[in-house]
């Protein structure tokens, strides 16, 4: 869509960047990048949410092996984890002769939705200054090693992160759904057979090009995958992972006193 | 901060809207804001939200009921509810003879975390177009009778709603916490009950003053309340409520089969 709006221009030309530059990032701008993010709505204003800064050369290394080892986080300078946090609202409470009333569920999500908002508007604001960022969808699957690494204690809880740098590619906009499988009127419009066919054609009709000559290439032709779909459930998110994974995800939850 | 940066003045100006013009919202417009928000990351291209726009005015106002009576929700012209959906993307495993992996509670954090990245990049568009938002935590709260009303199927979930409309007030920005409170650096440090006083001052100062002349005044005298952190713990976020809709929320992402 065209636009003047500059705002409206960045947030639609966003691409994840998964390769960096060797170059540090200014104090002054981390600083109005993690501002900007705390300027995000906040329910209640509790701001349940604290950001944990990764810089240092070896602890990064460490967060690359705890994410599965993907290399953009040795190569940019700095890594942001964005934690679900009712400890210090708590700890509020607790000088303040209140009792605690969020060791529960209900605030676990509330946090978690909160800290989420926080990471975009942080996202959106690294871009604004040119940086690349890239979400680590990783930081659920292992959450429980990164929770230990970072020494967050109970009701504090990491959800995501972001890789933060000056972009060494400059890669195309990613496909996205066409807007009516997206955005419904007034109602969930549960979509057909025929609507799945057709919101997904473009997706669909890319493969198996567009994993031509990367890694990807032979774990298809290996395994006999026919389908986007079928790569995304046989091999990508495999039903035994995704179920061990969600079991550990719950057991922390227990743990950090959410549930 | 200042700057000269134009996304960034935006962020850092944020302002949550509780009065709104009767004035229309241009359909073009809505349509950028939607297409915004769902430019931003979402893991492994998934794009597992849906958003249900309310315009209707009947409908409308059985969703001002649902969410505790919000009386910006009648003012407002939109309400988008956006929904963690995996059931568009096990249409298409369906659709392409791929097993479903997503009916597990990993996949409903995954699905919540790209949904509220969508809200997000949705409100600051909005607010990139002179618009006021909103965000209504009521959501969570009520989300069972809201799914309902919304006909949200088993794996459409509705996590987070913005109320989009053009301001009729100019409130102040709200205070938060300082930076060193909520940004840590290279692993979490747990603060001291004499951090959390210096932290907790500036909010703690502006009571009871801030509630004088609005409806918080009788409810501070009638129940005694002593502090903000009391009034929090005692009026805003009741233990008894927090439990109670805890499990229906728990009970709600069961019947979604998320659990």
């Amino acid at each position: 869509m065209e636009t003047s709006n500059e705002t409206i221009r960045l947030l639609q030309s966003h691409r994840s960047i998964r390769k960096y530059k060797n170059q540090p990032i200014d104090e002054k701008i981390l600083e109005q990048i993690c501002y900007s993010g705390f300027r995000a709505s906040t329910g209640g204003n509790r701001q349940e949410t604290t950001i944990i800064v990764t810089r240092d050369v070896e602890r990064k290394k460490k967060l690359w092996e705890l994410h599965g080892e993907q290399d953009m986080i040795l190569q940019a300078p700095v890594l942001l984890t964005f934690c679900a946090d009712v400890l210090r609202i708590e700890k509020w409470f607790e000088v303040s002769e209140a009792e605690p009333v969020f060791e529960n569920f209900l605030s676990f999500m509330q946090a978690t939705c909160d800290t989420l908002l926080v990471a975009q508007n942080a996202a959106v604001a690294a871009e604004s200054f040119g940086l690349g960022i890239c979400y680590m969808g990783t930081t659920l699957w292992y959450c429980d090693k990164i929770s230990e690494f970072l020494e967050c204690p109970k009701s504090v809880m990491p959800i995501t992160t972001l890789v933060v740098g000056y972009p060494d590619e400059d890669p195309e906009l990613v496909d996205r759904l066409p807007l009516q499988a997206v955005v419904h009127q007034e109602k969930y419009q549960q979509p057909s057979a025929a609507d799945i066919k057709e919101f997904y054609q473009e997706k669909e009709g890319m493969f198996p090009d567009r994993f031509k000559g990367t890694s990807w290439e032979s774990i298809i032709n290996d395994n006999g995958i026919k389908s986007l779909a079928q790569l995304y459930c046989q091999i990508k998110y495999k039903k035994d992972f995704m179920e061990t994974a969600s079991e550990e995800l719950l057991k922390l939850i227990r743990e950090k006193r959410f549930l």
